[in-house]
């Protein structure tokens, strides 16, 4: 942790520990991914210039591209008015952020009127997991 | 709730029941805010165009807008590769989406470095909150 840290005071981590955080695309304001931080992850994020997260399901530190090589370099963080979610404006490398190979993790839209919608997927894959994950 | 509402099963609802949604202007891709659905609200936001949450602290449907005016039409619905967090995209009536009267609810900015770093607002009020809810 850094030595002054007041600036944690002001963020409502929830019973968990954890706030969600929203990487949105610093260039094209697409949004990328939500993910959660605890003050760990927060801390580093703040102190490297590069997104960390905790990952829930690892139950660790998860400093995003530690694998794919898809760093996200922060250029903004901001916090919203009830304290309780962090946005990152990020340059994302290899402009893939999610983990299906996509740019964004939000890569389904719902088509069609209520009793008759369907999700339809509307992005397309980058580059085959496969070849991100070796 | 819709006569066909197979799209629901998709999305993974937390232990409350609810979902994270993000609504993010249609045409600027500026983040307005965060807030929680039930599958009710969401049933009835693609039903009637319109975004409704669920009040964590009312304990009730929030038809966004209902006192302010402030109401969201939604233009999009997405859903992430987890579906555990909704995207809306939106056009914001009045302009506003926070209930502090700024267009979005993302108004800090985390300046300076690690060990001295603290939250600057950046945007402006563009309505006097009690002019908004009176």
């Amino acid at each position: 942790m850094t030595q002054n840290s007041s600036w944690l005071d002001a963020i409502t981590f929830d019973e968990q520990g954890l706030i969600p955080a929203i990487a949105q695309d610093v260039k094209t304001g697409t949004i990328l991914m939500v993910a959660w931080m605890n003050a760990e992850a927060l801390d580093e994020t703040v102190a490297t210039g590069r997104a960390v997260y905790w990952s829930r399901s690892r139950k660790r530190l998860w400093r995003k591209g530690e694998e794919s090589g898809h760093v996200q370099i922060v250029h903004e963080i901001r916090l919203d008015c009830d304290g309780d979610v962090i946005l990152l404006k990020v340059q994302q490398e290899g402009g893939i952020a999610c983990h299906t190979g996509r740019t964004s993790c939000f890569f389904r839209r719902l088509d069609g009127t209520a009793g008759r919608a369907t999700w339809t997927t509307v992005d397309p894959v980058l580059k085959d997991p496969k070849d991100i994950y070796k």
